[in-house]
């Protein structure tokens, strides 16, 4: 149940891949097994597995194995982790501009 | 200033490499000067400009020439469209999670 922190470096590495965000976006629709991801993408199971194990180890994926259907689904983990690095970001920099405004507005605009 | 739409698939893959996360990090705390990037990062001049140069192109960074000097500060359109793509795939997923629990309600969790 003690799922480790997801690295928020790793969520970008695993979606800077165009293919890993197609599979994200197809799973964000419903869950899909291996071969019904690798079909409509052209590649190889293969391959998808390597792409899921990415998605897996940042969080963003969940696969569960019933009898020998391996069924993929959205984690949500990884995209939390995305998000609170956006906002992160947002913040810090708003909070400056909101420095930067109070400066501008005792200085009389002139500095 | 009629900005171009910012293309999401441009944004993932300007934060999948660590050197460019770090430089909208640094830039999300205050603006930089380009040298001022390069410098802590150990990189050169010529480096740190073909990372600008991505990053502005995903709408995450923004530079203004002033005399000799080139200052880079944090643009907000690349967060932006990051936001709605992650808020896209949770609300797409959080709304198939409820239809599946409205399902198993009705059909007394025996599904």
């Amino acid at each position: 149940m003690h799922k480790p922190k997801v690295d928020v470096n790793r969520v970008f590495q695993a979606l800077g891949d165009p293919t890993r965000r197609t599979i994200v976006e197809k799973l964000s629709q419903r869950p899909h097994s291996v071969s019904g991801l690798a079909a409509p993408l052209g590649i190889t199971l293969t391959a998808v597995t390597q792409h899921l194990q990415v998605l897996e180890e940042s969080g963003l994926v969940r696969t569960v194995k019933t009898g020998r259907v391996r069924t993929c689904s959205l984690d949500t983990p990884g995209l939390s982790a995305l998000e609170h690095w956006i906002r992160d970001r947002r913040s810090t920099w708003e909070r400056r501009l909101d420095r930067l405004g109070d400066f501008l507005a005792e200085s009389g605009g002139d500095a």
